[in-house]
């Protein structure tokens, strides 16, 4: 049961207030304790309420509720994951991949969640290790993806790419995007993904533009280790990210090293979630042209 | 330790009976007791050899030489996997996906795996059975993949597919490639499917030409049931073929239910077998236009 | 200006109706001549109306309006385009590819194109000739497309593709879609095909599930000559399709000749009509998922 | 015909030096006048050849031999256009899309060429123009493509497409490819493009990762004028290249206006080229994964 909850919200306006309201309704006559980060102080003052940083949000709770969309979530899931707290989404009207209770259902859908009747589901995260000369330089994690990409550039990159230390390919193209099943429906469906099920312990390696009609997408069993090593030449023109953000520039001869995280999000979905409902009516499936 | 083998070749001609010979000769040496079918038996005669039907020739082996290609290799694994038993593919000169091991190879390599010096792995089948008002009216297993798809028209077809009794999605398209990771090289592959590795626990459905620019391949853990009901109107002109043998016709409303087959290939490889080494091989990686 | 109108309908139901009533109703306010065909006749009894054949109604005529979805404007345009009438589109309340007024539109969208307040545009077709030891013995126009495919059958088809005179290449595939740029948001969309803009002299050739990776659509001037010959082998299990009717059985040999058809479609739009705004609208442009 | 010619190399090495000095013979002994740049000076000295900057190389000639691979002969090809200069190329063993001729059949085929034996084919060149406030603040041509792309940065860009005035689509993507039919075989091929036909009047449209399922290659006709406006907030971190080289930054509002050159590229190819026969090579059409 979740007895200590804290609240992030993706930024302050009338639509945040609205869904935090609601949520805050549910917390209070339950009397159940909880903690808000800044953008929720601007929209609501509250008495009883303990402001702290947004990353200091999931300290003592064993609840993060996210108010705004799949990124508001995401940032929600990366201060969480890490002390094993359960993570929450309420978005703001609009259907999210992740964030599935609407405003309006925050009356019935938290308060029977908070009765203990909700469905939770494990998504794995990567984490990704620069390397030079045997010493990891710098870390990141990945809840959708890391990325090795050209930077700065129009000219394609070139890498050797070895799962479980063994070679798979040298490639020449705009990148290479390593996927989990949550960022498969993310950055790795443009650049021509498969969908993957969030129960399936699988990584997905998904090359950029290659200039190669030969590439095709790998599905990996999430055991594996992934290397990329850049080009020598081309390590000043290439850049890692994670979920979106630019690690620090990597070296000639860097290894880029990606493996699953030991730790997994904890997602919190209304009972009767359902997986696929969300995929048709996020992906438009269902609609055909003509 | 292999001690009593099965042999089945892809035809009777001049490439089989070089290949059969070098694995005779090994056998032989050893004294290990053999059975070969007879496409072995019209190209290479053999006072000691037990020519049998092919589908006996797993029949109280522990291993079966499948001398050709990979649909030789499917066609020996289909024979053998029931009864558990073990399958080894030697080609024709040209690399298979499956069969790895020459015949200048055989002397050397095909002692060394009687020596027990070998790797095994184990590969994922299909199951189908098509279900009419709950009764099973027939059944096939597909190591590559079960395909349903419009048969005897030019005109699109309609189904629904489900998961594990949750509605996926209605597609009006050419078909549906269900496919294993060993299928994932084959016919999945020019359906635009990703490359699934042998080790991942999954199933890719791939949509064949759907009439809609929303639809992906969807991989998912090979624990799912799968089931796909083609529209009433459209099952006279549908059809479904495992591994490309068409199964008998459907009736409107009829379920064709997917699962994973209780059993495995066990594919035997030379040690060091590399699965990625045969991919760059067959894929042409490393290859770039220009 | 339009004096002399041949009408056909989809089907007859109350939505023909209405929209057939709308159109009479401004035909007989400018005393203008018409005929129609048995599914007009089986929805509205009017004594001045000649009731034709459909294959009748553009004889003589200046116009056909189609009344019903982008199939039914196809039907028209196969029966007018001969004969130099051009066709104008009414639709059932969603909007095609091809028929931009809606019954809604019809009182003054009708009024305006009739007072010669018109945007016209030719679309090309593609004439087939089967050929057989250098005589033609089959014929067929595509508007959308004409498709050569595997027909009763799992496995692939294999074909050498000819332009000019010039060998292109030989593919094992399913089959090989020729699409007009009227057909490139048809079936050769679901076959991966790229949009052509109606205007452009093109035809675009575009595999289907190709077994090999290296092969893509390929967008040729609209003066090709396109010939495809069916390994012989593979004769009995390959059909030519046009707009998706099945034509004769093919032979050993038969060379499949596409070029394109000396005569267009000229197709009616009211005035400012916008080809992006049909896409955008029919493809569901300016979505996305997340 | 051809009697002032200069030539151009891709460096100075000993697989210049050989393709140069069998260019040479040929010239010499038919006494026509030439002059090359410094990369030819350096690895073979010849008293009676003028050495000129590479941007002069085509001054006052009727023909220049670009030596090396495709990359020189676009090199090549962007000096000689403006002035109406045709382009010859000599490979350095290794076929291009491009540059037929090997240094193996320079004596015979250059000496053919001279004499008149040649197939002469016009290529299209497009020219970016990017607009400000009504002014034209810089200006380059691409002879494969002009690009539009995310810069140093991690997330997409979103922009407006106009073609002819009307609004095409909003797009979030990693940008866009406008592709000649000569670079349908170069970035727009990584970027799934189709392949157009030299001889084709037409320019591609190809997303780079747009995120939306529902995009796809548009081809027009070449006297289209594509205009893409990006998203005030987009501009910073957006570029144009032309080629694979960057242009200068651009600022919010800016027009990045496209249209066909009114001048082209004339190729000069044996006699007899093929350019399927090109394709297939480059492409290794023919080549089946199993």
């Amino acid at each position: 049961m979740f007895q200590r909850i804290g609240i992030i919200a993706k930024h302050a306006d009338a639509a945040v207030r609205k869904a935090l309201a609601a949520t805050l309704a549910v917390l209070k006559t339950r009397h159940i304790d909880f903690v808000f980060d800044e953008n929720c102080a601007a929209v609501l003052t509250d008495a009883n309420a303990h402001v702290v940083a947004e990353d200091k949000v999931a300290e003592e709770r064993d609840l993060v509720i996210a108010i705004g969309g799949d990124g508001t979530l995401l940032r929600a899931a990366r201060i969480a994951f890490p002390a094993n707290v359960a993570v929450l989404g309420v978005n703001l009207g609009r259907l999210g991949f992740l964030t599935d209770l609407t405003p309006e259902q925050v009356p019935d859908g938290l308060n029977a969640i908070l009765d203990g009747n909700y469905t939770s589901e494990d998504r794995c995260v990567l984490q990704t290790a620069i390397v030079r000369d045997g010493d990891i330089v710098s870390r990141a994690d990945g809840l959708n993806d890391i990325v090795i990409q050209k930077w700065n550039t129009a000219r394609l990159i070139a890498f050797d790419t070895y799962v479980d230390g063994r070679f798979v390919h040298s490639q020449r193209s705009d990148g290479m995007i390593v996927s989990t099943p949550t960022g498969s429906t993310a950055y790795s469906l443009s650049g021509g993904g498969p969908i993957l099920h969030p129960q399936l312990g699988a990584i997905v390696l998904v090359p950029i533009c290659p200039h190669s009609l030969t590439n095709r997408p790998i599905v990996l069993a999430d055991t594996a280790t992934i290397e990329i090593i850049i080009g020598t030449e081309y390590a000043n023109e290439s850049r890692v990210t994670c979920d979106g953000e630019a690690m620090p520039e990597i070296l000639p001869r860097d290894n880029i090293r990606i493996t699953r995280h030991a730790k997994t999000i904890r997602l919190i979905h209304p009972a009767g979630h359902d997986h696929f409902a969300n995929l048709r009516a996020k992906l438009h499936w269902g609609y055909a042209p003509c």
